[in-house]
């Protein structure tokens, strides 16, 4: 899926909602159990009663493997159920070195037909370009993320001297950056706003605006609203641009709103509050322009 | 596999060769597309092949999940027929929030029977911590990758600033490292010596003793030799400790030395190589105790 159907789908469903398929099989409803394939019946009834609620789907690949062969078979199936208006993400964090990475593509790109994939950015260029390759696909890189974590590396400062000749003299000029910043910017020049998203965890909503500042026309991928605590009001404030920029993720909040056979409903019920939410923001972003 | 089982291989074995799995259908010898199994039947000789030279298999999973659910199963049932003696890597890069990482330890610790992972560090401690909660069983994480990207984070110059008082007077004390040691220094502190590897690449030779002086008693994997183009002597020389303290891999250069029937033959004498060139390093450190 390209920029513009991405958009259109935003704008037709005013929503800017990806719900987020972590499908722990100990969280899902115990009538579930007796089907053949448990994951996926949860996913398909989720997907039946969001689908109108929301632009994308995620896939947390982990709770998938966790499974074996049948979590990986439920994945498979879930991915082709998907229906073609909505844009499928791969949350793998996968990232290896350039002929292993190619691989990676290979699997989420052809072999399931994932729209875009999470990738870790430790391991620099050639773990990233692979994904790059592909027409109409995205790299969603790690930037900022919602976890606790992200105080140890991310937002770390980084350093560089330059040497300059000034009139004669000799000057060095420093410039520091938080280490995601740098990820941003030298990530964003590897790829274009047509093939590659960053990951801006929504529970730094202090650090929206600096982010949207460095990358004005990027679409960014935000977790952490529901269960991580993250404000959809703050970040819609702060980043939100005129195509829209933004796919916002909730997962437990969704799909775990009820452990009964009510699950699908109240799934539904959730992710409309989401978009009514984010219609409000759409609306206000349509007059301001 | 604990770390006195490991070293107690690799001095019984002379060798402290991993042999890395990434077998890629396509570069398999054409006589064995006839298998229900070709990646496995690959697999099973090269292992057979290679079992007496080498203390460790790496399993490369791009490859794997590139071949959809039939090459999951392929992995699966490779773990299965790696012999006990043999410590096994899963070199998938995982690592994600803390509730997520820990599916993917359930995912490669209990579904599967690997004795180590190799994570990425990006996302910080709670990505790391879940894959060192489990007895004998082991976080492999980046630090200094052996591919050109490395240059582009992991080799970055962090600063990081302390304002202290010294007899009344304001002191600012600065303080510059890479960014992979501060990786190193960081991610050493979550674990044990006994539950927690690295990855050092081995066209980082440059690099090898300075990581040794901040880790001096971890074992790093090291990657790059072979196919890659780093040299087995210099890393020894320069990171080799009592108990051994490395493990090498070699991916390419053993298991397609050959694309013909004789594939797993030649494996071998490459493998045997390695190991006999392996034999004298390890000769050297017991002579200079």
């Amino acid at each position: 899926m390209n920029r513009q159907q991405l958009t259109e789908q935003i704008f037709q469903k005013r929503s800017y909602l990806c719900v987020g398929l972590d499908t722990d099989i100990r969280k899902i409803p115990q009538h579930l159990h007796h089907h053949a394939d448990p994951i996926f019946e949860f996913n398909r009834q989720i997907i039946d009663a969001t689908k109108d609620l929301c632009v994308a789907y995620k896939i947390n690949t982990a709770f998938y493997e966790a499974e074996g062969l049948k979590g990986w078979e439920a994945m498979e199936r879930t991915v082709k159920y998907i229906p073609p208006t909505h844009f499928i993400i791969a949350d793998a964090k996968r990232g290896d070195i350039g002929n292993t990475s190619a691989q990676y593509a290979i699997a989420f790109f052809e072999r399931m037909n994932f729209d875009a994939i999470t990738v870790a950015p430790y391991m620099g260029a050639d773990s990233v370009q692979p994904f790059l390759a592909y027409k109409d696909r995205w790299a969603i890189v790690l930037c900022l993320t919602s976890n606790p974590g992200a105080a140890d590396f991310e937002l770390r400062t980084l350093i560089e001297r330059e040497d300059i000749l000034d009139e004669g003299i000799h000057i060095t000029r420093e410039h520091t950056c938080f280490l995601y910043e740098k990820v941003l910017d030298t990530v964003a020049s590897w790829g274009t706003q047509e093939n590659m998203m960053f990951v801006v965890g929504a529970t730094r909503a202090d650090q929206f605006a600096a982010v949207r500042k460095r990358t004005p026309h990027h679409f960014y991928l935000v977790p952490g609203v529901g269960a991580q605590g993250g404000s959809l009001k703050e970040i819609s404030e702060r980043a939100l641009i005129g195509d829209c920029g933004l796919l916002v993720n909730a997962s437990r909040a969704v799909i775990f709103a009820s452990a009964g056979e009510d699950f699908a409903e109240k799934a539904g019920v959730v992710a409309r509050k989401y978009q009514e939410e984010m219609s409000v923001y759409l609306s206000q972003l349509t007059n301001s322009r």
